[in-house]
């Protein structure tokens, strides 16, 4: 049995890189971007016209011109036209390329037109109303840094600069195992003595919030059936994470199984609660990293937040950074145990505070709903209210 | 013109129900649940055992047995057995139904078996090691309360009371259309008088994060074309989010045509930057709500997540909360207009504070990736560095 912070560190330790994958742009969104991308012209690419309005060329105010010939209207999505010469205008559109010759943009509130000529109606600033070209991003530029993750605004920014299809991290293929002979499936109505399937569904949700897509399948409690399924999950997968199996009772045959099967056992039995039977490993011939996570259902969603997602944030390249609310209870952690409670954080004015939900041990799924995180506390030690402790989100709080 | 807060009145007051629709439980992760829950049975379904050890009956030890016949082994998922005595014990695993006349657990680390004998070798506590029938939720309680976004834990407790199909509030079907002729598609190569479409692909983003996936029409800048084109998307969509078209521009025909098609404008408008020219109608005939955004990417993304988002989730019956941060930089707002400033929020222990990116203007997409929010600024104001100020996230921040 080893100390929670040993534990993590061995997991983090233990993180891959599952290499990079080309996909669509519409797809990309959440994703891990594997590539720099770089500006594949000026932003903007034009002098371009920030108003809807005229476009004039300043020498001609300054020579005391206040009433412009207009010459020709310049739509956005047109080649570039030519202003004649200081006393004409040409009418631009926002978005329009600044006709050549002109400098200075006036916005149709600022004049009156009649009879062919645009007469100014306000003092005029040289070089007004234009968004110049490559004041944004100079062609070249780097403009998007390999590792960051996708989301709207950098999908807008891939689709400006011609980037149909684009690289990005792979993520791991991950296979959901539930073990355990008094489970029964969601849509049968369970015995006296049986239980619904849950882990798996809690867990797939979890993965789907990270756009990962994972294979599911249930194994009964028997040694062979268990060896021959885990033997073809390992060559199919990268990631197998378990429910159940792996605590002291007769039928736990995982951890005996997965030594059978070569599996190179890192860690079993953390001193936390929940999840301390958690059992950790990797298959080296498959290069397949073994989650074992006790079946309770509190403990495998604690273990799947506290343990898997940051080792997911380090196999793609991503930080884990480390959370911190303010209690707005005390709680004493009598046991020599790292605690994990479940919490409730909110935003109040600009500090996130929490509160803990009392909760009836680690078979209590209901109370999971009231809350949205843990709160991670050490072992032997008594926390005030005011006190800073570490917070392990399950839903977005901000 | 009207100013920004009676403008988010406006958008607020028109919210729609859009129903309720039954989806498998494998797709309900992010929607809003719209039935009440409830227990199907007791939970846990019956005293179950938390350890596993064996199960004994109280009386036994205070009697003064300290060593008990090992009767038979309960594996979990399996019926339940009946203990014959007081000297008897019966081997239990985790998850099994506690024996018939047994009231205690004892686990395997605080026994020692030997010839078929379990022996005592810590004092023991009756009734501990069991997870109580009923003692989570009893049968008929209201676990989950309509109105809810579902999330892992939920999809968890939803599977443990059998609900293989789910009612959830439906989405409104979504229509993005770009317009503009300088326009080009992400895999054509520009002329140098064009851009690349990004508008569409940014909300199309924004709008799966939130579990919509909505159609994508671009229409040119022809008003016939437009009539038609808005008329076939109204009769199949809910709501139309445009970018473009509805400045002050020759070409900007889409205030003019939502008129002539009977949208009634609600206002057109606002005194706020990014985003001013923003057109909020509704089509009465086929209670469609129409976004009318500006072209420019900035303010498009702005008025998405400014509008469009608290309008949905008002939809969708969810409360919205205002979020404030702290001012990292100080900042004078000298227009009469709500500023919306780019920013980048973080937390800083348990503390949410931001700082500016500065921007060149509404068409400068590549500064939205370096925030993950905007910060809302009243009308010719200062605000001082430490100040609280309203926040609105385009990124997650915890």
């Amino acid at each position: 049995m080893i100390e929670f912070q040993e534990a993590l560190a061995f997991v983090l330790g233990n993180s891959n890189e599952y290499g990079e994958v080309s996909i669509p742009l519409h797809k990309a969104n959440g994703r891990v971007l594997a590539e720099n991308v770089f500006a594949d012209r000026d932003f903007p690419p034009f002098n371009r016209a920030t108003k809807d309005g005229i476009a004039l060329n300043y020498h001609g105010i300054s020579k005391g011109i206040s009433k412009f010939k207009i010459q020709a209207i310049a739509p956005a999505g047109t080649p570039q036209l030519t202003l004649n010469d200081n006393t004409s205008c040409i009418e631009v559109m926002t978005g329009a390329v600044l006709p050549k010759n002109s400098d200075t943009v006036v916005m149709y509130e600022h004049i009156t037109i009649q009879d062919g000529f645009a007469a100014l109606t306000k003092p005029i600033i040289k070089g007004q109303n234009i968004h110049s070209k490559g004041t944004d991003e100079q062609e070249g530029a780097l403009i998007l840094k390999k590792g960051l993750r996708i989301a709207a605004a950098e999908i807008g920014i891939l689709a400006s600069v011609g980037k149909s299809t684009i690289l990005v991290k792979k993520n791991p293929k991950v296979c959901l195992v539930s073990t355990g002979n008094e489970l029964v499936n969601v849509d049968e109505t369970p015995k006296p003595h049986q239980i619904r399937k849950s882990n798996s569904y809690t867990l797939e949700a979890g993965l789907l919030d990270k756009g990962i897509s994972p294979d599911t399948i249930h194994i009964a409690d028997d040694k062979i059936d268990t060896m021959n399924a885990l033997t073809t999950i390992m060559s199919e997968n990268d990631v197998v994470l378990l429910s159940g199996g792996v605590s002291k009772g007769k039928y736990d045959y995982l951890p005996e199984v997965f030594l059978e099967l070569g599996i190179t056992k890192i860690f079993h039995k953390v001193k936390q609660r929940p999840g301390k039977p958690f059992w950790f490993g990797k298959h080296q011939a498959t290069q397949t990293t073994i989650f074992g996570f006790p079946g309770n259902p509190g403990s495998t969603f604690a273990n799947f937040y506290v343990y898997f997602l940051p080792w997911l944030n380090k196999s793609l390249g991503l930080q884990n950074h480390e959370i911190n609310v303010i209690l707005e209870e005390e709680f004493e952690n009598t046991t020599d145990l790292t605690r994990f409670i479940r919490a409730k954080a909110i935003l109040k004015s600009s500090k996130i505070v929490a509160n803990l939900i009392h909760s009836n041990g680690s078979g209590d799924l209901t109370s999971l709903t009231k809350s949205n995180g843990f709160i991670k506390l050490a072992p032997n030690r008594a926390y005030k209210i005011g006190q800073e402790v570490v917070f392990i989100p399950t839903k977005r709080i901000v």
